[in-house]
């Protein structure tokens, strides 16, 4: 039952623990003096000290017995300590670095451990692909405790993606000493329609004694909700209204508010736990995803902490949610989630319960960052050639790729035809379905760079099969040049989108001879290009040059008449068929209500 | 990873669940308009109903989609609906009846599940004897889930017992279905000293992902404290000061405030709740022990709750710390504990939560009592021969048996010698040493029942080793007669007490005739028996039969001039080496202050 998240078992140094606490043994290391933020009762102890051996606590008290003369003194006085921060959803693919790299950005913001769902590696490069993510996780303190991807592909049937997995892939991996649930099972519809695979795939998960984790976005909290939960399902990062969230809670289901890149829905949620009349212990705190720009400037569970605090919630429930509650939500709270007796010594030294701001962290007892400086060192992982060369797209692209060619049975009227546009909308992942009116010339349908309507084109790039869909989008708002990116979620496609063909071309061209990125095109020119060769969504540079090149890529967006923010992250969200409402794959346009391929012509 | 507690594993009726959530398929049972105690969020729901398939609960909310033309409607406007109590420790043996009754005695108080710590019946009988027990228990729907005994003998050295459990029994039993865990470990002064045997048992526990429960009864709440939780100690049931419990929750115990026939903590314990300043998710409660009259007279967990409210606990709260607490303490949360769509249908039917009169219990969605009644057929169980057989005792008891003779290197002063009496108080079960003056008469030393001071004896009774410890014992108040007992915390050797020894060898050879029990004899007659065949500490009979034969014993020690309320258990205890302060076994005087054998007579 050991897992790989502890320095030592604690049936193997629990003598140790019993003869530190009583003082017959000097501890390794002993904090003094600080302001403890006790997460089992809600309290905050004043001149706490803690004594720490073997990468666990010893004892927590005056712990003068426990300092020898080897033993390290880490004066606390003035400072809080609280439990490590766990984040208990997040895929750390998103913020498009290697897993080294990751746990290098956040451990300085106090993050000890994450429940992590590989789920956007694994639709490129598999379950190969994870398990080279947690070797290189695995150089760094961070507790990277992974959750299988559940929903690989995404939307299966309407999408290609590098890899597929089932059932007797959840079993596998239910044996690996990283894993501790399944990740997030997406399809509620079939979870709550009990469809066989979903359903096969969390029993897997609950035979091996491990905790299913959620995603139910629908509005419906009666009978789908109970559905599902009922299904066994533990928690739940999908909600976007205070009641949603009570509701859940109420269930008996975690529910994990969510403050991220792409949804910023904890105000909306902080109701749920600010109202005083209800018990916590089933809120959590989550990021889901953040990009490296928002890692490198804003932070991440301190971030989210801080939030918590300003959308009312009490300094020190917040800090519950990130600890104890999470820790209890994956039954692991015999060994994290609490600055208690034979606990991992994972600690967080705060300035206060405000601001959040992080002076030194520690993972098992070692002070792994001071003064939001990482304190161990990281060489570049050597990601393996497959993980590092996985843009495959078949033959060549040239300008003619990006034809739109007539139905042969279709007429246009007046030169004209009406498509179905995908709409966009600043600072959401969700779409609309827009019917626009464009040119058809030489047989071919026509971008409108001069309406806003853009081609849009998605090319299978895992296997070279070919596959091209093809469509439109409007509301981007740039007049001319194309951008490109393998960062498409969640089959990470090779995805284009452009005013001409040329640029496209150049565009697509660009990210297939680098391995994988996203890159702005203009007039012949690259105007940016983030370079993310691992699986062509991470980059195999530091978090703080990824957010640099990331935001170089944002000013060429805007250069070229975009005005909303993070436009990549709009774009590649586009050919996510589980978001509403009209997407595009390498297999076509898709109606997200209905889970049909759409026709690209209105009245066809 | 499935345990022996519920119906059907969650993984075999998930799909079956979400139908009938969903209105696809009726619910075998609706409970219908109740007012949910919900554990989750500690509030009170009203107009509730709770959809029921499987043995499971498929749907909260309005149900009238489940309800087919079968499906069982269960009206409950106008009461409570709580999750079905769990014990969290309790020895079911002190009850006095075989498992099966016990389950029929404490189902209709609302106890639906306990944690069960058979550490009587395993001194007399061993792994077997609990083997036996569960074969019992398991004929009723009671969820009886054992944490194997950590402590048998009790005090190794110092007693003789009918077996013998070291860490290789705690490794086997950990493989049983029935077993969640290790039984209290009273050893704290091992566990704190860095003892190998208990260090050694809560490691194969802690390898096995099960809890180690516990008991550490010392006044120091730092060091010593400190060292047992470090050493994975997940729980304790004995405090006595609100400041003890509450130290113990702010380090992550889970703290279980007593409520038994032989400690009534409660009251004492009830501050470290009521404050409403600290979070009391780490706050349970037990009933440790209730004798078969307390039980049925004053009920189970019921009366624990209705105590819990009356010393100023919220009503709600009490019922988290019956419930939701003590399933997340034994990691069994994702089961047990709540009324919530996926858990085991464990529910009480409640009147108010006040008196907290139990109207119905259900378990896996079965109603199995009504109005304190249980509606499920319970056959007698046939113990096997060697569990009702166990009194074995070498040779003949005779008056002879219990000369007390001088040491021969021993002066009489005058005819008198100063012996250790153990002193007992009404209401205690801890003893004092004493010093009193007796006579020496033929060489031998005599009782004094005109100053209260009775001749004790303990034989051997389980391998028939001819072992005998003796002395004196002052407090019980009665003139003439003798009292034997088979139950003799914890080794259940024969215990016997009296005034003269022609009596104390009626009362010993009536105990070894029937198997076993207690009993009182007075001028060669008897006048009260308790035949407690089962181990010779249960009786074969109905809890209520018990609870009159134990009143009539009783009465019949009042008689004698004892006004000592139930002054069985007080002599119970006598030969419990765990207690301070001067015990008796079957290898003589033990001082338990220092865990060394006393001399009877003082200077000695």
């Amino acid at each position: 039952m050991f897992n790989a998240f502890c320095k030592k078992p604690l049936w193997e140094c629990a003598r140790a623990l019993a003869d530190v606490a009583h003082g017959r043994r000097p501890a390794d290391v002993v904090v003094k003096g600080a302001r403890l933020v006790n997460v089992c009762t809600a309290e905050v102890q004043d001149g706490a000290d803690v004594a720490i051996a073997e990468g666990r606590i010893a004892y927590v008290g005056h712990a003068d017995q426990c300092i020898g003369p080897d033993t390290q003194v880490v004066d606390a006085r003035g400072c809080y300590i609280a439990p490590g921060f766990l984040d208990g959803h997040v895929h750390a693919e998103s913020s498009m670095v290697g897993a080294g790299e990751f746990a290098r950005a956040v451990v300085p913001h106090g993050t000890t451990g994450i429940y992590w769902d590989p789920h956007e590696v694994c639709n490129v490069l598999g379950l190969e692909g994870v398990r080279a993510m947690l070797e290189d996780a695995r150089r760094t303190p961070l507790k990277a405790m992974v959750t299988t991807p559940s929903c690989v592909p995404a939307v299966p049937g309407f999408e290609d993606t590098g890899a597929v997995i089932g059932p007797e892939d959840i079993a596998e991996t239910m044996a690996w000493d990283t894993v501790v649930g399944l990740g997030e099972m997406m399809n509620f519809v079939g979870v709550v329609n009990g469809a066989e695979q979903p359903h096969a795939e969390m029993a897997e998960t609950l035979k091996a004694g491990k905790v299913v984790t959620g995603h139910y976005a629908s509005p419906d909290v009666d009978r789908g909700l109970n559905a599902y939960v009922a299904s066994g399902v533990r928690c739940c990062r999908e909600s976007t209204r205070a009641e949603e969230a009570l509701a859940k809670m109420r269930l008996g289901l975690y529910t994990q508010l969510r403050f991220s890149s792409a949804g910023r829905d904890l105000p909306q949620l902080a109701a749920a736990v600010t109202s005083g009349a209800v018990d916590t212990r089933f809120a959590c705190l989550v990021t889901d995803d953040v990009h490296p720009h928002e890692l490198v400037e804003d932070g991440h569970m301190d971030r989210v902490l801080r939030e918590a605090v300003r959308c009312g919630i009490d300094p020190v429930t917040a800090v519950q949610m990130v600890t104890i509650n999470t820790a209890q939500c994956f039954q692991m709270d015999h060994e994290l989630g609490s600055i208690a007796p034979g606990k991992c010594a994972d600690i967080v030294f705060l300035e206060d319960l405000r601001d959040f701001r992080v002076l030194r962290v520690m993972i098992d007892g070692v002070v792994v960052a001071e003064e939001g400086v990482p304190t161990f060192r990281l060489e570049a992982f050597a990601y393996p050639e497959w993980a590092v060369r996985s843009v495959h797209v078949r033959g060549e692209v040239t300008p003619a790729s990006f034809t739109v060619p007539l139905p042969d049975d279709v007429q246009a009227r007046d030169g004209r035809v009406t498509v179905r546009a995908i709409e966009v909308a600043p600072g959401s992942i969700s779409t609309k379905e827009a019917h626009v009116e464009v040119e058809v010339r030489d047989g071919a349908i026509q971008a409108d760079p001069a309406h806003d309507v853009l081609k849009a084109f998605v090319f299978e790039r895992h296997r070279a099969t070919g596959q091209v869909g093809c469509g439109f989008v409007r509301g981007f708002g740039i007049q001319r040049g194309a951008m490109a990116s393998t960062v498409a979620h969640d089959a990470h496609n090779l995805f284009v989108v452009g005013t001409n063909d040329e640029d496209m071309a150049l565009a697509a061209n660009a990210l297939i001879a680098c391995g994988g990125g996203q890159v702005v095109m203009a007039d012949g020119e690259v105007l940016a290009l983030v370079e993310l060769p691992i699986a062509g969504i991470m980059a195999d540079v530091a978090a703080e040059e990824a957010s640099c090149a990331v935001h170089e890529l944002e000013r060429a967006w805007h250069e070229l008449g975009c005005a909303i923010p993070a436009p990549f992250m709009t774009m590649a969200f586009i050919p996510l068929a589980r978001l509403p409402e009209l997407c595009l794959t390498d297999r076509g346009l898709v109606d997200c209500t209905t889970f049909r391929f759409a026709p690209l012509l209105v009245g066809e």
